[in-house]
């Protein structure tokens, strides 16, 4: 694994629980954990059960020991680390945005597809598929429980930029990010209602914004930026605050997407609808085990949104885990993410999803930044098939 | 009273009841009602209490005993009846939205304007301003409760067309309704963000579809409509099915709006949440008589989304009703709507919203038009000062 | 009408718009309103339309344009009046609880039974059976959607003796209000227990409690109570501050009942829950509109509680209001109580809920107040046929 | 370990992952897991990671790799192994309820307060304290913000036994289990409610039912259960399927308590509210990262419950977890419940439930014993001091 702050312990507890809870073809071994800082890394890979720690991904990569490298940087590390795993013969599982830019991701993608050939396996971590409830979702939009879609609408709503005096950190620097709101949250959302849908957005019309402009930066040493204070102290903010546009799918279903951290009590508001011609479905990241579903070829009578607690053991992942109504937490999609990509690596299928399927968010994203540096006017997005519309989504490892 | 189907019954009961609950300076007499239909609007007259039925609306405006006029129209026929009525020196209410077209808003406002200088009221019915829960939602926001606004979205959801053989009637014609979602349900969303916000929408980026494009034609000689049926006996629709927008507010905050009759399961969600630096609020017309108010200058860990039952005595409207916990429904809009007018005529003061509100709101409406027109570009609207805006919203009556 | 203060005005609201808004074979006149404050009986007439004010309720009774008499007043009244009004030939409607003992319930349920040989009706005012959401959910019951009961569970909370300088009220005195919350709102929600569940309570173990048992006496002229102040200026609370108590149907299914006014935060929160072998429904009078239901004959993977919107044209009593999603409040009760009234009157049929249903809850009232007194113990409720349990209830009116 | 079912899986998350995510003094090591049948505790071990598989308890506890017993096996083998652990110098965790029968919990309770003095620590296992949100709802009461305490209400509904073709497992036959609904669900309640209380439960009445009295018997061999089958194969339920009770507490709060098994769509609906003079708390373990808050004190025109998202990091236990709205699972209650009781080894300090706390709350359930079998009369709880009261709850490990 290379990279150890949040994501890091993130995937950590995903890799070192998978084996314990779920059969599995073959058992991880955390084998080495990497990053800049020596000392911390080796903290880090004590804490978390890493057997060793490398301070040069390049080193990490050189392991006989490693099968499958896990990046978990920033996204500009992103296509080097992959390009050269790939290169090296290694499994890759890439944490979104696949890129920062679309030349990255097709280069990614078309190394994965390179790789496939030779029985490799390239995963990007769009780990909000692997809820019970969202995988659940997918199954039933498959079964065609919705009918003919006519709307997404999808909000990812936080708010820990509200306060001014919060300091300009990696996630608020282009160079270093990508973009703000848009490819940190505005990437999830892109991917799991083009998953949920099992069809690609093909347009997008966008509006976006950096309210505050200006923030104190950070202690100099550990933040890595390249930006430099101005006579206040103060750097600028390069990336966006707020992302929002509205969107076609290919058959014809609009859809709205916003994505802030400005939403003043939204801690983690991930909300996607989708209303079929047969029926709706709603989510909502903060109530993670609840899927609410409406069956519009019921009798009106009776009919209306109901709250499947998704927490069944017929429900996806939910074997392995703990009676109904003992709801799953956050972490757990790191878990069912390791499980997904351990049963491709095994039976060396395409996983889901692929560096391909980065790729096709990745142009979303692009397509949203021309559209709102051309007045919000209507742009396409690039042509790429989407392998993540198989209705058999988990069998599809 | 103009026009007796649904609005007109809400209307009446409006009407009716607010001269028995509130104290008033004035109590409303039911003096005629007006319908084409001469028995069916005699039926309509004796059912809810109107003392004398019209066929003619010029007949109703003559009347002697009529000081004011309600228009309960479709939208093709208020700009001719309501200038008729201000020439003729009554008050006019007008339901939303004001016009089909900019041009006759902007009549209709000159017309209002003149008529103030000779003590004449005209409003328009945007009736989800009379709601407890909004009007305190108002109150709150003007009294800095939410300090700088980053977002507002909307979204106004119904079902009602997502059958296809439900009929072609005049709502979805555009020369009777001027336009579909758009004008039914955007121009209520409209209204009531800007009259929350306390300032002007001033752009927009718009798409907008019809899903289905041709439905069956209802029995001819009720619906007086010029729509041809085809070969197959179908007619066109001719307005939209749903309409998404993004915009932006004076101030720079960001807007999302979607109108639609095609959210399966959704039967009147209008749903508005405002996002400002110091808190937030929502609501949702489903659950009418509550307000969610997340307060963010508390401490992090004791703060969240609190449910304000609006019920209290000090609440608004609500020194008249029940006791707490006891909630009002749909049909007290038309009642507290009935008391600001009577308030209005009583003081002789200016209408909120007036129809220079109404007007604000069709050039959003045709903005929003005209961005759809051309591939979503961003479309500023006509400026136009929003009279709605003051704190004292019901002081401003 | 006899009595003039809340229920009077929600009453009043009840018969004056009931014929304006139901298709009626009689349409009520609002004759005569009683009060013993001349002046305020008299304003409160104009205020709500009735066409004369009395100040003796023998006089209303006496008057020849009375057919009905609705008693509005505390329940100490209640047996005398509505006897005096059966005698003579009035048909009778009583606010809950019927009286405030049961040997004044026995009498008055006696002299229902004999004037309905005579062609007289006699209601109790149980509003809560009238609110489309419960009155669907009897429906759902009585089509055996529940199958075999196994629990129900109420609450009823409200906060508005939280404070302790909250004067002493004649509800907070046993000789006029006969109990506290007990009679207030126990009797509420055993009637709708029962009328839902379609079948009688047979005993209860029950606890009481008075938290604050010395509250500020009120101005004397207006409070017409006999308790005396002590030398603190204080007067004793003689009536239960909460009640709480468990029970048997007569299925054999368990009941938790618990009715306070000290549950802060809660103003109006009347809750139940129905189990049964093959669904269950939920309630909440704060969002009354909706009504939640599990059906457990469903598989587990897609089974939950939804909820119910219940403002469709094909629910009860919605016929007659407006669109879907369009909801109802608090006082539609009374209209609705109001119709089911008149057409009882109009068919000359026993009314439900009857007198002998109000003397139903009243026996089990009883019961609780002597479970509470020995300690707890498991009290049995005198038997009385509950004539209320038909499944096509609105059919019985 | 001691057992290693649902809760021996769910304990070794808890013990797996403490060290990788909290800073402890020390980290425990999983040294040995022991169950009967060789093979299948053999291969619980190497699912979970325990070193060592033994079939003999008293061999594991004869181990000197082992500091630490960990019970999780049904209530009739909790003394016997609990009273040996302690014998043996053992520090120990035994899940609830502690014991089968209030002689059993006082003998262990006996036990270690004597083994305390020799520094061992014993703790019972309540996990839903260690949920973030209750153990901030403890923090608030034990801050004075709910005021003199009024109410407590608690529910505790599953609904697995709904289906009488359930088979009859070793949880409802009494030699095993003790009782049914209320010893696996009623003891977690009333231990949750006097830990968030602060306060001890004195006297109880209630009423218990066995909805289903015969069911289908599982294979003998793995059931390990006495019970006969009749001539049609059934075998006899001999716990109860629901428990009701009311009760007091010390301070003269009343509270209201029911577990059941029978709640149709209910699947795991731990939920608890409080009603103090000031302040209000609900919790809903089916949306278990989430606290409600009414404030009592603020004005009336803005308050309400308040959804507290309990995710922040000062926030109990989550300095350790993810960012803010990234909630945590059911499993985490184990994973803190390790953490507190190593800090509490760590510190040689009482731990926080003790044994003395599992008695007090197996007094509780002896006194609805008695009452139910008594006609529900009110029955007092043996009076035992409680130490789980102190405001400083996490401090007193």
């Amino acid at each position: 694994m290379v990279g150890y702050a949040f994501m890091g312990a993130a995937h950590s507890q995903g890799w070192r629980t998978v084996g314990r809870v779920f059969d599995l073809p073959r058992r991880p071994v955390l084998a080495a954990v990497c990053g800049r800082d020596a000392e911390a890394v080796r903290a880090m890979a004590d804490r978390h059960g890493w057997a060793a720690a490398e301070t040069d991904w390049r080193a990490l990569i050189a392991r006989d020991d490693v099968d499958l490298v896990d990046i978990c940087t920033p996204g500009d590390s992103h296509a080097e680390i992959a390009l050269a795993a790939l290169a090296a013969g290694k499994h890759v599982l890439c944490e979104k945005p696949l890129a920062n830019t679309v030349e990255e991701a097709e280069a990614m993608a078309e190394a994965a597809e390179a790789a496939a050939a030779r029985g490799q396996v390239a995963m990007v971590g769009f780990n909000y598929r692997r809820l019970p409830a969202t995988s659940l979702a997918r199954t039933m939009v498959a079964e065609g429980r919705l009918g003919t879609l006519r709307h997404v609408r999808v909000t990812y709503l936080q708010d820990w930029l509200v306060d001014p005096e919060f300091p300009l950190t990696w996630r608020l620097r282009r160079e270093r990010a990508g973009s703000g709101a848009l490819g940190d949250l505005g990437a999830h959302i892109v991917d799991l209602a083009q998953y949920l849908a099992g069809e690609p957005v093909v347009g997008v019309s966008a509006l976006t914004e950096t309210f505050v402009r200006q923030r104190p930066l950070p202690a100099a040493a550990s933040s890595g930026l390249s930006a430099v204070p101005d006579a206040t102290g103060l750097g600028t903010v390069t990336v966006d605050d707020a992302a929002l546009f509205t969107g076609r799918f290919a058959s014809g279903a609009l859809a709205s997407f916003e994505a802030s951290r400005f939403a003043t009590g939204r801690k983690n508001a991930l909300r996607i609808e989708l209303n079929g011609e047969r029926g709706s479905l709603a989510f909502d990241l903060e109530r993670l085990n609840e899927l609410s579903y409406h069956d519009h070829t019921e009798p009106g009578t009776h009919a209306g949104f109901r709250r499947i607690l998704v927490t069944e053991p017929d429900h996806p992942y939910l074997e392995a885990w703990w009676p109904p109504g003992h709801g799953l937490g956050y972490e757990h999609t790191f878990t069912h993410q390791a499980h997904d990509l351990v049963q491709a690596v095994a039976a060396a299928r395409r996983p889901v999803p692929s560096f391909a399927d980065g790729l096709q968010v990745q142009r979303v994203l692009a397509a949203v930044e021309e559209s709102a540096e051309k007045n919000s006017v209507y742009t396409p997005v690039a042509a790429t098939p989407v392998t993540a519309t198989s209705p058999a989504v988990r069998g599809d490892l």
